[in-house]
């Protein structure tokens, strides 16, 4: 993974799929507006991305880099993995299957419905949805999107770090990113490559790079919480963990609290819209929990927004 | 009312609290990612505005611009002026009154409280609450402040414009405004000065600006409808009727479906979580009730976010 692949994404995106893919706004804020004691909080406001999470960049280069076979794609996932493929086959007007574990929301399979997606619900849980999928597609031969394990969807990922070096006009002194597969933050931190300070958080509850870093290796770890459905990977994927070791500079955990006074203070203070998942940086910057420096200027990825919005109330 | 009125009252926000007034984001997406078939759709992000309206910048301005007493200031209205009221005095530390009658929602008075604001809450209809409220002012000599009909507010209000301008820079060939009393849409035009065309938006239940130019003087109208607790002014204020004669190239009416199907898809397409009153511009635009040509440039101002997000679900 390096910027020459993560370049290659954003041109396949400009030719391949034109409007699907949004620059979204990169909001520059004193860091005193935000009760923060710093010089600059930059906002990265992904959670607008198409799809409602920043999901939608590595599905779609996923896509774009590969050939589609007639039976189209397919995907296990009841989150914005899932909804981000459907949403980029749609786009490119391909097939789309989707297996989810009956668990998952009604609202987030009549969401996949909405996109076209044939919905498969099967199996308790989220291995056995995974299980069903990796059989049909042996028997389909659809092309696989895995939500953050593989290197086209870790470099379309990357493009967001891209937009905020250009939107900036410089490099941030320091990057929070919530994790929870590594798929965003690995590619955030091949961009920028050591340029600046690149800081993973993750929900006390669902600290899959954490105790990854603690045991040297990846492991699995059970998770839950309000950040699970977005953030619960149970484990750190191999490519993340792989340029996690090199290139993420801190691994920090923020409690469930705090990650939810915090998306209620994003939607009451700045009318933001997010999901707990995004919420995990201003928890903390706030909390203290990450401690900034006066002179600093800080980037912050609010990366999702697929929230029942009548939980902001 | 002209542009060096908007810049100094840009000046006050640096001078007199920096970090209160927030420098929105300008949002430029090509027009087929919004389905409107135009070169070009700004939005201007100004929902995310301290408050959760762009009424912060006229109240500001007008705090800012005025001696204010020691009984501080004043205001009838339970939406968005008296919010922005309530929060400007806050941020500069001055006591604040507001009056809203009996039927102000029981959240946007909690609001109000929460804000630091004395709350009186008096009559059936606004026009009781506003005659208590100046029998008053009267008695105080607090500092009144209006929602649109004062030349600080709407001075306030143009520098959305000047902001937009900056943003974007270059001036965009057209600009939809929602339009209640008049006091965005006046202090925008007044800095574009005939420089971008300034299109008026209604709903077509609080056509305030509409009736004015039918009868070509302001007349009282009838308000309902989804948008009317924030565009329910029952009629044109004075300085905008003034200014909008010389400044506002059209006015358009929109219904309260298409307003309502606009709200709902900004936040399902967009994760954009807007009060009816800012939908009028994209509702005009997928509706073609205002007719775009396939070179424009237009903006659109999103200019308030005080909505309950249970109601976008």
């Amino acid at each position: 993974m390096n910027r020459a692949e993560i370049e290659r994404a954003a041109k396949r995106y400009r030719e391949g799929r034109p409007h699907f893919i949004r620059r979204t706004p990169l909001w520059k804020l004193p860091g005193a507006a935000l009760g923060v004691d710093c010089r600059e909080v930059w906002l990265k406001l992904e959670h607008l991305q198409a799809s409602g999470s920043f999901k939608a960049r590595g599905m779609l280069n996923r896509l774009l880099a590969n050939e589609i076979p007639a039976s189209g794609v397919i995907v296990a996932s009841g989150g914005n993995a899932g909804i981000a493929t459907a949403a980029a086959a749609k786009a490119l007007g391909v097939k789309c299957e989707v297996f989810v574990p009956t668990v998952s929301s009604a609202s987030k399979q009549a969401k996949l419905r909405e996109l076209g997606a044939r919905l498969v619900v099967t199996g308790a849980v989220y291995a056995e949805a995974l299980e069903a999928c990796n059989a049909r597609q042996k028997e389909t031969g659809a092309l696989l999107t895995h939500a953050y394990d593989q290197p086209e969807v870790v470099a379309g990922a990357g493009t967001v770090a891209m937009e905020i070096e250009e939107q900036g006009g410089e490099v941030p002194d320091s990057v929070l990113v919530s994790v929870g597969g590594g798929g965003l933050i690995c590619g955030i931190a091949s961009w920028f490559d050591g340029r600046a300070r690149v800081v993973a958080l993750e929900p006390e509850l669902a600290p899959t790079l954490y105790e990854a870093r603690r045991h040297g290796k990846p492991v699995d770890v059970a998770v839950s919480g309000v950040a699970a459905d977005s953030l619960g990977a149970k484990r750190i994927g191999a490519i993340a963990w792989e340029i996690a070791q090199r290139c993420v500079d801190d691994a920090l955990l923020v409690d469930d609290a705090s990650i939810r006074a915090a998306q209620l203070w994003l939607w009451t203070e700045f009318k933001l819209a997010v999901e707990p998942a995004a919420a995990l940086g201003l928890a903390a910057l706030r909390t203290g929990r990450y401690r900034v420096r006066a002179d600093e200027r800080v980037c912050v990825v609010l990366c999702g927004a697929n929230v029942d919005p009548a939980t902001l109330a």
